[in-house]
């Protein structure tokens, strides 16, 4: 177990502002802890000598040793009963009085001061602006929602008081049971990814489940939470997705949005599930919680209704699962045991007047098949069909070959009594068949989480103080754009690039061409022209007797375009067979809450209008580089569609893990993007770069 | 009311086949009529003198008139006792009795046997394989089914029975309630089509809802179909989606599968509004029976939830409605209601402490704003809300401002009462936010099925004669693919093609080159070889010195490709400037349900990998055309992105119509690919085309 063990199970409990006034936040979260925590309930309040029956104490002071204090008190006071508990030597704080950072710039200011205490005495602080904390473990509810949480083996956290409650309330007749559940509150101090960690310790949490509105620190949290995951699938709402959301969220909470793509990338390096909705949020716990993960990601169906099989089957082909291609012994199984006019191919269909014991014959004989990784029962209503039976059966027969199942019992009041009791036995239960499809698919999903094994991104030998040079004397022009003339930065970090060099007069150029050999490149390189083409300020197939006019007409048409613009010389450059390769962009950005994001996609439109790019939180391990290639719609140009030669894709999965590299490695680069790498059957080259500088990081 | 009125609103039924064996289905139908029905039901059965009570007689004409005969007798009389049903002059037949086309190949002449009686007297029959037929008006049940529906607006037909059967156990009780409801079985003779046409013209029918795994004929269903959803929604399942399904559906019902892309675009052509699963298929049904259509696509959000304010915002981002921007007058009224710490911009957080009064003053006012076209309710259980008045409040508001309401109350058994107050009062109830928007979602897609106007397709004055011509020709040389030998087909109607012609000797190329002016393209024609390019087939550039060699050149290699290839000549063609163009491909082949299906795309990648398409059954009308260039991804490069100038989109619009056009008029060409359509600023031109001819057809 982690550091929070002891606030989600303690033994003596301190309320800090109990109250007898009935509907106050102080009465209720009293009343909550006297109903039923095994413990020790201690209300604190020097107004009162009782307390719904407790003797009520004039401060904490006096209970020592107190596991965890649950402030409840007017905002004015707050801090200062923390530090008061703090001194006590009490070590995890409930904040649950409001008025703190959520409330304007006097709150805020309070906040830090929250902080600082907590700092002081090292506090593991819940809040403030937090309904509270659960754990069914000890029959602990400090809280004041209305209702307390079944108990179960779902731990969940949640950065909305309002929706703990709901959910709360919504899970009381369901079977959906709780380990722990958390009000994070303003996440002045413990935030998303300390309880993540104490949950990934606690063998009774099977599933953590998280609404969240942001995350504190992306990159700490995805370092957590990748080790979680290995083990404890974990399925969170991340809110504020959409443009509307994010502006909403942050007028709701002062969230600062990062881009959701780096949300996206950030989840699911680390192995988080991100579902979308509630209903999904609480379809994925269940099934998590209750059946194993399948060896295989095919799917047999079972049905007594040829229609809803075929509703069954579309669900399977619109999900990542595939339909089981059953093995010669089982069709001939099904053959022998089931009547005429039945269907022995999947989806197997027993037809209308199957009764409970066919189901189990069929299931018995698929659930056999090495081919089958997991099965949907479909089920609709007839005479010969009792679903409380074959509920008995599927239960039975899930625990016999514990393979996956779930089930569709298309009915309605007939089908209550036999959805709870299968739900119960973790067997997810509904009238639509997709959704029993969707549960499956979630169980696969995570599988594929848990099996996959965390890739050291690799650290390549590079030249540091030579990409540190090129970035100074950027700065020393006083500019925090940079074109060109920084393509030595990329090759200090082993990304190839064209041979060539920027010059200053015109016999330079032509020694450089020489050199080159051939025809070359000609650019004006200035940080004032961002648009070169535009301006004509670029040359391709300049002969090597060209070279001197080029250089001159190039800085006439930059004079032209913009007298006063900075020109730094021209760069003269091997010309690239732009026409036998396909060219790619490899980018960064700084999000505010994960760091550099990488990016990947075809040059021109590919990018820009059709939108299709891969995106990954850095630093990018070799697998995760070669997942973005192969994950764009249009990655069957790179592997040679349309009759053209493969390119080099090792080549180009080397240049994104190097970018990655670099921008890890220089938090000054605030955005990077390399446009055109020209990628070809040889290779890739870095053709052209733009980046943006934070002056203050270097 | 249509054709079909007799057969949903009958006053004598007879079930031929009555039975006294309890859970046969002679007696399962008789025992539902006799339960509920408001006419006369008349047992026929030579073998009973009574059947439950009732007098039972030995066949139809002891008891004509009868406006419905129900058909359930051993599958080796039924067709005789259809036909004696007929000659005692019953028109409308439902033929329970399975063992027809879905049971192996003498089903299937059985069932061309009650097809021809049914044609010999024009019987309204549904069936053969079908569980019946309900109309609670005149509370009709005539099926085997267990459970009865609930009176309602909402009329509904299946291809699967049984999925009737758990519809209807599942509706029971719930609010969801229906005027007719029909087993289709096997289609024989009424299909989805005579469905379709008889609910739209049924006042008493405000939703029509399908289940269905084919559409008999597809081009005479989207006429109909066009018509009844202008004034009557439609939902409807098509299952066998995937391929998986597509080949279970196969197996199931011997439903022969067009493409899903023909499916979807001639739902949509039609105003059918296309669902997946059948949660979707019902909250659907729900929505569209109890609200009216919105005025304006943007939402309200009222709620006593930050966190869930922020998830509902969501689910409106990823919808196709947006969140209303409220007038300063809005704002200001809100700012004096609700209390500090309310956010009075949308979302509306009315905040924690809400109590009912609060919830309807802010309804109240932002149901007054003209920006807002609907609205959702979201709220948690607090102390201080009852959600039971909350739905009185919602409900009054709703009625009062008209305006589509969605709610979400967001707890478990508290809100049951509510939730049902509200679903009978129509308004939409769910846990999950995302699916009270959806509900919303769907009022507005139907809104726009319901506000578009129909535009006939144009018909361009054509040369019908010369296109049947060209074809003639390709026949006459005995083949079935032809390729820019026919560019001729495309002058014919009216499609721009580049100067030039085929010629069949040296001479004749100079002198057509000379014609053309400047250079030319010259191409092998052979039907024999279809990819010229490969084989070195196409010069481009060629200048009017090269003309005689090439032409040699062309012949060379073409035999040296394949020595028995016939080669019809070469073209000589105008070099078009493919530089400044986009290459579109427009394109077509014929479904088996809906005929000539038109596709447009861009050229190259985009259609082969990207798969960036657009698809509509012929004929295509003018603003379909146009739709279909604005919906591909790609689009914004024919309106001019990066920098380039837009290309002729009206040019590009009449090509696809007039290729429309051609393939509806000359059903001989079952597939036809204009690629490259070039696309520039002054017009689009076509450059090459393949195509398939039935030569049956012509």
């Amino acid at each position: 177990m982690g550091e929070l063990e002891t606030l989600f199970a303690p033994t003596r409990v301190a309320v800090v502002g109990a109250s007898n006034e009935e509907g106050s936040v102080g009465w209720a979260v009293t009343r909550n802890l006297i109903e039923s925590f095994d413990g020790e309930v201690l209300p604190v309040n020097p107004q009162q000598s009782t307390v719904l029956g407790l003797a009520c104490h004039d401060d904490v002071a006096e209970v020592t040793p107190i596991d965890v204090a649950i402030i409840s008190v007017p905002v004015e006071i707050a801090v200062q009963e923390v530090r008061e508990a703090a001194e006590a030597g009490v070590e995890n704080v409930v904040v649950i009085t409001a008025g703190f950072s959520e409330a304007g710039a006097d709150g805020a200011s309070r906040e830090r001061e929250l902080v600082a205490v907590a700092e002081e005495y090292d506090l593991n602080l819940v809040g403030p602006n937090s309904l509270g904390v659960m754990s069914t473990g000890v029959g602990l509810n400090a809280t004041f929602a209305p209702a307390g949480a079944q108990p179960g083996n779902v731990s969940f956290m949640s950065q909305s008081g309002a929706f703990v409650t709901a959910v709360l309330d919504w899970a009381a007749d369901r079977d959906l049971g709780f380990k722990d559940v958390v009000s994070l509150g303003n996440k002045a101090v413990l935030d998303e990814r300390d309880f993540v960690a104490e949950w990934g310790e606690d063998p009774e949490t099977a599933v953590i489940l998280g609404y969240l509105e942001d995350v504190v620190d992306g990159r700490a949290f995805m370092e957590t939470v990748r080790g979680v995951t290995a083990e404890t699938p974990m399925v969170v709402v991340k809110s504020g997705r959409t443009e509307a959301g994010a502006s909403a969220a942050a007028s709701h909470t002062g969230a600062m949005a990062g881009s959701d793509e780096a949300y996206a990338a950030g989840f699911r390096q680390s192995g988080v599930l991100r579902v979308e909705t509630v209903q999904e949020l609480f379809d994925a716990a269940s099934v998590l919680a209750g059946q194993p993960v399948p060896e295989t990601e095919s799917v047999a169906i079972v049905t007594n209704a040829g229609g809803p099989g075929v509703m069954t089957t579309d669900a399977v082909g619109d999900s990542t699962l595939s339909l089981s291609s059953f093995a010669d012994g089982t069709i001939e199984r099904l053959a022998d045991a089931l009547p005429g006019g039945a269907n022995v191919y999947n989806p197997v269909d027993i037809i209308g007047d199957a009764p409970v014991e066919r189901f189990e014959t069929a299931l018995e004989i698929v659930l056999a098949d090495p081919n089958v990784g997991m099965a949907v029962v479909v089920a609709c209503p007839t005479a010969t069909l009792s679903f409380e039976d074959l509920a008995d059966a599927v239960i039975d027969l899930q625990a016999a070959a514990e393979i996956p199942l779930a089930a569709a019992l298309m009915g309605g009041s007939s089908t209550r009594s036999p959805a709870s009791k299968l739900s119960e036995a973790g067997i997810p239960t509904y009238f639509d068949p997709a959704r029993a499809v969707s549960s499956l698919e979630t169980l696969a999903t995570y599988g594929r989480v848990r099996e996959r094994e965390y890739v050291e991104p690799t650290t390549y030998d590079v030249d540091g103080e030579r990409a540190r040079s090129v970035l100074e004397s950027a700065v020393r022009r006083g500019s925090s754009r940079v074109g060109v003339e920084a393509m030595e930065l990329l090759a200090a970090y082993g990304i190839p690039t064209p041979a060539g060099e920027v010059v200053t007069d015109p016999d330079a150029a032509e020694a450089v061409a020489a050199d080159i050999g051939g025809e070359v490149v000609m650019k004006i390189v200035s940080p004032d022209i961002l648009h070169k083409s535009d301006i004509g300020g670029v040359e391709l197939g300049v002969t090597p007797e060209e070279v001197a006019d080029v250089y001159e007409d190039l800085h006439v048409r930059a004079r032209n375009y913009q007298p006063d613009a900075t020109i730094l010389g021209v760069q003269v450059q091997e010309q690239l067979p732009l026409e036998d390769g396909v060219e790619t962009i490899v980018g960064m950005n700084r999000d505010p809450q994960f760091g550099p994001v990488v990016l990947f996609g075809l040059g021109g439109i590919f990018v820009e209008v059709m939108e299709d790019t891969a995106v990954r939180v850095a630093p990018v391990s070799e697998p995760e580089a070669r997942a973005m290639i192969d994950e764009i719609s249009a990655a069957p140009l790179l592997r040679g569609a349309r009759g053209r030669e493969p390119v080099d894709v090792d080549a180009l999965v080397e240049v994104v893990q190097r970018l990655s590299q670099l921008v890890t490695d220089v938090p000054a680069i605030a955005e990077l993007d390399i446009n055109p790498v020209l990628a070809t059957p040889d290779g890739a080259t870095a053709v052209d770069l733009r980046l943006t500088l934070d002056q203050e990081e270097l």
